[in-house]
């Protein structure tokens, strides 16, 4: 068996069953060894950085990872901003990047460059393929490390591909994250039960509806707020499961909602700080002369900590869970409000929410608290373009439920082509881009960091780049030539209807929705 | 005046003029400061990689570097690939990146990412701003260092922006290239005049109409073999310019043409190497026994060392010039022939070809031979993508020369946002996209790897992977969407009619030939 045939297998034995690939010339063994393992499924995408997205949202919904196919260092580069994401979000990923033959590196061929810095940045873990007889143990590391909540990147030069010798090999079963220590337990119990104001931060695996409804008993028991990360990578939410307030992305609002306390319990969450820095503002938002606790760190086991603790702080205290409570749907011209109202009016039942929206989807948190319960997918890393192929590998992972992914203009031009998988793999995705023609949250920050100051009279100039307008962009011509059915609507009874209609007829659908900014 | 004040001040007085722009929260201080320098054109792309692949096109045409500015790691993420591009073209180009401010940088807040590591693996010359006061000093190094045909990138933290401070400061002047030495213009001048098979191989700024008038007196006078580098940043063609044919991309046709040299003497390009390895083929492609002779290395004054070396074997003697001879125009159903004979017949005097055709353009260079007097630039670096972006920058930087942008399908899909920088700038860029609604090229090198033995049965499932239908993409839909009057053709003549069109109206458009691939 040749490395290539030996890898697939080995990812396959390993749990590894679906590859997102924009592969090149040095990919064309692999490419062969999918062609005769059929139970790995291999989905084409247009563009790296949609694979590497669609392996992120993927891996969120199946909690199990699935492998990318990469064309050498610049198939990397253009993944790379996904990756990134994916590595904010502990995402289990495993990347096999192609490379020249290792006879043939050393004469610095045109597509020739330093993989393996390029791949540090995001990774957890790699290693480049020396031989055939080792690519399949290779691989299973990869899986196995991915597991851990890591970028794993596994260098794969054409040789070690098509050269004989190659044996499957299954990485060993995951084991159990770590438990939290009775230490942190009890400590994070005597800050909460000490009747200072305390907040109980959750994120990582504590923000899915077990480790909710637990933190939920804590809160209900002790009277800590309890707040979840700003950017969750999976969050359960709607009726049946514990509502909770994220952290706020503007500094001054998560000020705000910090303010006065004095413990901060870590659950799967990050000690909070702000997103970016700003002229006399601080970064490190954990008020004066408050404590950190961390009960359990980002990728540990967080909802099973805040269980223990529930039995210790909460026992026989069940949780306050949201009930059903759909927001009237509203009439007229879409606004950043009516359009959220509308999506809250409909939101099916199971649905995956993959959420990109940016400013236009300030009202969205308050209009689906209420929704039938559902997952929310947000963009962990601040790396635009998250959107559509996280919905891809989203719709993949959970063929059964529906996928809204909801898309501001800006950031859907990053990865666009990602409409094209949605439409041929028939994927239950619809898309809801927000077209406000501008690039509204650069509106907000230009005043929030006193750059705006700094611009001529009207700063015309200045504008002009945060704008999309001249010319609008057309998202249901987009959309259309990418094979994905798609209307335009302005209204919330438009709006209503798309989705309808929609959800009345399975695969991929865009409604590109027209508002005004939130920021003139 | 605030860091950025000095920075984009410092950029202007050192002759950049242009920027192509991405910006984020971390640089709207820069932003603001454009508002203030109209003299700086600030040119908004819609995705990082359009910046980059716009910067290297501005470049190759301008002989001067544009700026770019991008928004922390994972945006120069997105514009690698295109800077990768622009590195083996030894483009100029000045990288802005903004970053946290320097205090925030500690929190890993979540757009943190090692920028370091990712911007070493295509810069020349990189270096973070410590201090305002040192911002312009270190903005006219990183000019300075671009002009040597470097990628120079200045990361940017936002309080080195904001701080107050700056000074403006220019780079000087750019100095002379080195000049070939007397015994390398001697060595090769012997080989040339040995009476052995020799090969003339041309590359970097050997392959304008100069530094080819010298290469074709040599090759007149001696005998010698004239062949162009695979992929030139830029080469001038047609009437009036001495014809060179270029290296092959297969392995194989690389052999054929270089079979028998003894000696193959560079000036301006590497010493030929394969693309990528195949199984039982060489990497290196200097024939057994052959003697390599470097007159000019890639970045060197290798127009100047010819002029010299032709003053010295080919005294007296004239170049042979291409005359204007056009192919006859083609009737009928497109196909990689009549497609390229219909460009052949009717590329304007003066256009500027940027070149991403892949296998569509096959033809190509035969059908343009005779064309009246244009230059064409080349994919240097095997990153697909680079086309339209390319386009951008060249119609940037010339304004009054047509620009035609000759697309493979798949590789335009990779950038395609391209398309709405040139409707809002006005550009005169033509695209014509070559729909064979496949990645033909793979399909060729399937068979080439030896991949394709591997394939079960009719090989279905490794077929879908190179296959773009199912959807097929609709370019004109795509187009339409984002500003750019597009139309498809399927005939000669149709072809004909748009290009006439297009040729008669400034601004962009788009013509979608619709072809069969080159390989079935």
């Amino acid at each position: 068996m040749n490395g290539a045939g030996a890898l697939v297998r080995s990812l396959l034995a390993s749990g590894v069953e679906v590859c997102f690939a924009n592969p090149g010339t040095s990919e064309m063994h692999f490419v062969a060894a999918l062609d005769a393992v059929p139970e790995m499924r291999a989905v084409l995408t247009l563009f790296e950085g949609v694979a590497t997205g669609a392996a992120d949202g993927y891996a969120r919904m199946a909690d199990r990872p699935a492998a990318t196919l990469l064309h050498l260092g610049p198939g990397l580069g253009n993944g790379l901003a996904n990756l990134h994401n994916a590595r904010r979000a502990h995402t289990p990923v495993v990347n096999v990047i192609g490379d020249h033959a290792t006879s043939h590196t050393k004469y610095d061929a045109p597509l020739e460059s330093d993989i393996a810095a390029v791949a540090g940045s995001v990774s957890g873990w790699q290693r480049r393929s020396t031989s055939t007889a080792e690519v399949g143990a290779d691989a299973a590391a990869a899986v196995a490390a991915a597991r851990d909540g890591r970028i794993a990147t596994l260098v794969l030069p054409a040789d070690v591909s098509w050269d004989d010798g190659g044996e499957p090999v299954a990485a060993p079963p995951p084991a159990a994250r770590a438990s939290a220590t009775p230490e942190a337990i009890r400590d994070a119990a005597d800050a909460l039960t000490s009747g200072e104001p305390c907040v109980l931060l959750v994120g990582g695996d504590a923000t899915r509806a077990g480790g909710l409804a637990a933190a939920g008993r804590i809160a209900s028991a002790t009277g800590a707020k309890l707040l979840a990360e700003t950017f969750p990578a999976r969050i359960e939410r709607g009726a049946g499961v514990v509502a909770v307030e994220r952290l706020a992305y503007l500094t001054d609002m998560a000020v705000h909602q910090l303010a006065g306390t004095r413990h901060i319990v870590l659950a799967g969450a990050r000690s909070p700080v702000a997103f970016f820095a700003y002229p006399g503002k601080p970064s490190d938002l954990v008020p004066e002369g408050g404590h950190v606790h961390t009960l359990a760190p980002q990728d540990g086991a967080a909802a099973e900590a805040l269980e223990e603790l529930a039995d210790l702080v909460a026992p026989g205290i069940a949780p306050d869970l949201a009930p059903l409570a759909r927001p009237a749907m509203p009439t007229g011209p879409l606004d950043v409000q009516s359009v959220s109202a509308v999506i809250g009016a409909l939101l099916p039942e199971g649905a995956i929410v993959v959420d990109e929206s940016v400013t236009s989807g300030f009202a969205l948190p308050a209009a689906t608290a209420g929704a039938p319960r559902h997952d929310w997918l947000t963009l962990t890393g601040g790396a635009i373009g998250f959107g559509l192929p996280a919905a891809t590998g989203a719709a993949v992972a959970c063929p059964d439920r529906p996928v809204w992914c909801l898309e501001a203009d800006g950031s859907a031009m990053y990865t666009i082509s990602a409409l094209w998988t949605h439409a041929r793999e028939g994927l239950d995705v619809t898309t809801i881009v927000f077209n406000n023609s501008a690039y509204a949250i650069l509106r907000l920050e230009l005043q929030q960091v006193g750059a705006a100051g700094f611009v001529v009279g009207d700063g015309a100039r200045a504008r002009s780049l945060l704008d999309l307008s001249r010319p609008d962009l057309d998202f249901v011509a987009i959309a259309t030539g990418m094979g994905v059915p798609a209307v335009r609507v302005t209204t919330a009874e438009e709006m209503a209807a798309a989705l309808r209609r929609a959800a009345a007829e399975n695969g991929p659908h865009l409604v590109e929705a027209i508002i005004p900014p939130l920021v003139p």
